[in-house]
């Protein structure tokens, strides 16, 4: 530029991969958020608030051959020591169960819910700070633990507005698969770990993809070969039909979800629990793990949540790797419309599972723990989806200001209708343009404007007009209808409470 | 250490100068931020979340001869751009009303809550994360905006459970100041800012030292000597008068706090302007500042903010070089004990004023703002003096085991209450060691253990222990006390929510 302008001016804009949230999204995921710790409340887990920042050490992102830490989280050097912000709310409970364990009740349940971040390349809905919301039970071994973590979530959902029979929670176990593995004989740990890795794989590259994977390997979309586990033909099955002991039946099942099999679906349940025995073989880990998944379910259906609600199923993967005991991964059944319009269901919106490692890298002692983390993200966008959406944040109703020298009687309506628990405020604008006036109101959604000139104070009214009516009828309304429904009205200075509560009424 | 113990174990520890909350911790805060929310919404105003990371530029902390941003910052570069967490919640408000001017209602009224993070020395009670929790209406340039302001501040003060008469609101006129200065011919801006700074200490070193350092100067507590802004003693006394302006009231006014004038204590507020427009001379400026005070008490006493609550008072001078018009401070009026056992009034809680430059760094347009910061850590430890804080956080009924193979008969117990919305749960420890289950609802507050052995299962009944008693007892009683209040009864299981409820009801 040629000119010199002065001190260069900031640039006014949200960090690249920030946003900022406005009125209703702050007040609908609040809504959300007050609704689940209501629950998680009632299920006697107390609230966790760390604080954001931690020691990059105790967060265990800190690569010992570096200097500087990964690149994953947001990190700056203190005095030789590196802070960092959390990049979850499991680090933060790990660090807080290790530093508290003294004083802390044993088991300990807590819930948090927060912004996290993370330092990576930001993309379309994809944000470098977003909140998450977990429970965690600290200090319980018991499938008991487990199973209370599951109903948690289901009565979550639902108190969010989530109806029965628009979700399932999908349960598998790790150590049913530790036992498939040993028995085809795969006690090497790097292969097992290979094996994980390839089956949580089935999201992206399908069965088919899997099957080539955990075999020979496959070319990628890019045209990559990608190296395969390299099992045999006959142990490929194997991990195969493990994958598949639930949807085995699916093909055979009848449009309302109810097996084949006799009775009810919970046969379902003991009929993928039967495949799963066998795949297992004399694994002692694997027995156990099919055992739990048993005590999961009876434990869960005799409190009423039953096998339309929980379902065993080892085709849930991810995160396998991580889990220790049992996993699950509450899933949205409904449909949307993808991107491209295609009718798509929903899908996951929480998952969780028994992790046993949580505070060893501190104190060298296992402690058992169990947890759920819903995607606070997700769940508001499948609320949005089912008009679910708390819309609490309604404009308030606009007093305007037709002459600058009565201030005080229009503050006195305003004060009217707040104190009667009705969203109210007096325009501060400058009041000279009227239309501008209207035209605040209607940015701001306002149902209702208040209009009281120097003729109507000097005799004692005040005009009330129906916004919401009045769009309305300037859209579609004939003559007659405007005649007959007045979207504005005169009435006493004494009534006007009275009429907007009317009018608000209506509208609902 | 001479034996090698495997690798280094990360340090469980908070950062230096941050800390964790707690259960009730948590939820006393967020109850009582509640309630200031809704008394916002009430008032048009409108939630803004920002994300915690800003541009170091866009905060305005960005030292220009340096390459690194000052210390008062948590910063971190980031491909030669330098980020930040936000060190208060005014500077987003200001980027936001830049970035979304066209889009944002005008006048816009928004509140924010939440986390924001100094880097500075932590020290007792002094921490490096803390909450805020502010409101500001933007574009809006009428005293109707700041007295607005100042109604909906005493009606968040009254909402959260501090009562009428154990608050004021002082609020001066940066205005007012100006004009004194300026009848002094004190035109020179440096002189001008060197007494605003002089008298913002007031707080500090008392009146006698602010007339020093008026003039002269004065040794300070480490034995240094401070050089005065060099008034002459007759400019020195005008600016102590208009300090006094409203205390030299104080000391001829009766306990009640009505002045000697006659009437009500409105008189007194009357007799301080007098005073300040005797004072501001024939300045303009100070003869405007004046006539806002007026109309702002004016406007808010028409709502029945009368002169018992709004209190104008020219020793409010802190922020008055920050602000430009009316300021105002919430003082809480009863008394503490401080430290050392002395009573003390509890003192200022919240704080705010007319700040005109908001977004003039971003678009060079002054833009009209006015607002109010709460203190929430000084306002929750007034609830806590007072016994006023939400005590939701009750701890759960415990239902212990005594059989591992009846866990669902156990969990159903859990689920009737939960169902009746009483917050429960089962014991999740290893239940062997029943004296453990006994101590762990001691450890989590509950006011109930449910117990049921074998035998009991078989007669179909449950023991409830009423825990609040058992402990009153256990402390005063005398036997035959024990005898007629047992702490623990026998119920049928079908009457053990009834019990519980009844229990519950009891202890209120």
């Amino acid at each position: 530029m040629a000119k010199n302008k002065g001190p260069r001016r900031p640039k006014a804009q949200t960090p690249k991969g920030f946003r900022d949230y406005f009125g209703a999204e702050v007040s609908a995921r609040k809504a959300m958020l007050d609704r689940i710790a209501a629950v998680y409340h009632r299920y006697g887990f107390d609230a966790l608030e760390t604080s954001a920042v931690e020691t990059v050490e105790a967060l265990g992102k800190f690569l010992p051959d570096v200097d500087r830490p990964n690149e994953g989280v947001f990190a700056w050097e203190e005095e030789g020591d590196w802070l960092a912000l959390r990049y979850d709310l499991t680090a933060p409970l790990a660090r807080v169960a290790a530093q508290y364990r003294n004083d802390l009740p044993s088991p300990y349940r807590r819930y948090a819910m927060g912004p996290v971040w993370r330092n990576e390349k930001p993309g379309p809905g994809r944000f470098r700070q977003f909140y998450q919301c977990d429970a965690d039970t600290v200090g319980a071994a018991s499938v008991a633990a487990d199973a209370e973590i599951c109903a948690m979530l289901a009565d979550a959902l639902e108190a969010v507005g989530i109806e029965r029979g628009d979700y399932v929670i999908r349960v598998n176990n790790r150590k049913v698969l530790n036992g498939v593995l040993a028995s085809l004989g795969l006690a090497d740990e790097e292969q097992q770990a290979a094996v994980l890795r390839t089956i949580d794989k089935l999201d992206k590259v399908g069965e088919a993809g899997v099957r080539e994977l955990l075999g020979k390997g496959r070319l990628d979309a890019s045209g990559a070969y990608i190296d395969g586990v390299g099992l045999d033909s006959e142990k490929t099955n194997i991990v195969m039909q493990y994958l598949n002991s639930r949807s085995v039946f699916d093909s055979i099942s009848e449009p309302e979800g109810q097996g084949i099999l006799p009775g009810s679906s919970a046969d379902l349940n003991s009929a993928v629990l039967n495949n799963l025995r066998l795949l297992v073989g004399d694994s002692q880990e694997g027995f156990q793990g099919v055992r739990e998944l048993m005590e999961f379910v009876n434990l869960l259906s005799a409190q009423g949540y039953d096998s339309k609600r929980i379902i065993i199923d080892p085709s849930v993967v991810r995160g396998l790797g991580y889990y220790t005991g049992p996993v699950f991964e509450a899933e949205l059944t409904f449909e949307i419309l993808d991107e491209k319009g295609r009718p798509r269901q929903f899908g996951s919106v929480a998952g969780g599972g028994r992790y046993d490692d949580l505070v060893k890298r501190f104190t060298g002692q296992p402690v058992p723990a169990t947890g759920v983390s819903i995607g606070v993200d997700r769940l508001l966008a499948a609320l949005a989806a089912k008009g679910r959406l708390d819309s609490a944040a309604q404009g308030p109703v606009v007093v305007t200001v037709m002459d600058r020298d009565r201030m005080a009687d229009y503050m006195g309506m305003v004060n009217d209708l707040r104190a009667a628990g009705i969203r109210a405020e007096m325009y501060l604008g400058n009041p000279k343009n009227f239309g501008n006036q209207l035209k605040y109101a209607d940015k701001r959604g306002s149902p209702i404007a208040i209009i009281q000139g120097e003729d109507e104070a000097a005799r004692g009214v005040v005009q009330v007009k129906d916004l919401i009516l009045g769009a309305k009828l300037a859209e579609e309304a004939t003559v007659e209808e405007w005649k007959s429904q007045p979207a504005q009205v005169e009435v006493p200075r004494a009534e006007l409470l009275a009429t907007v509560r009317d009018i608000l009424g209506r509208h609902g």
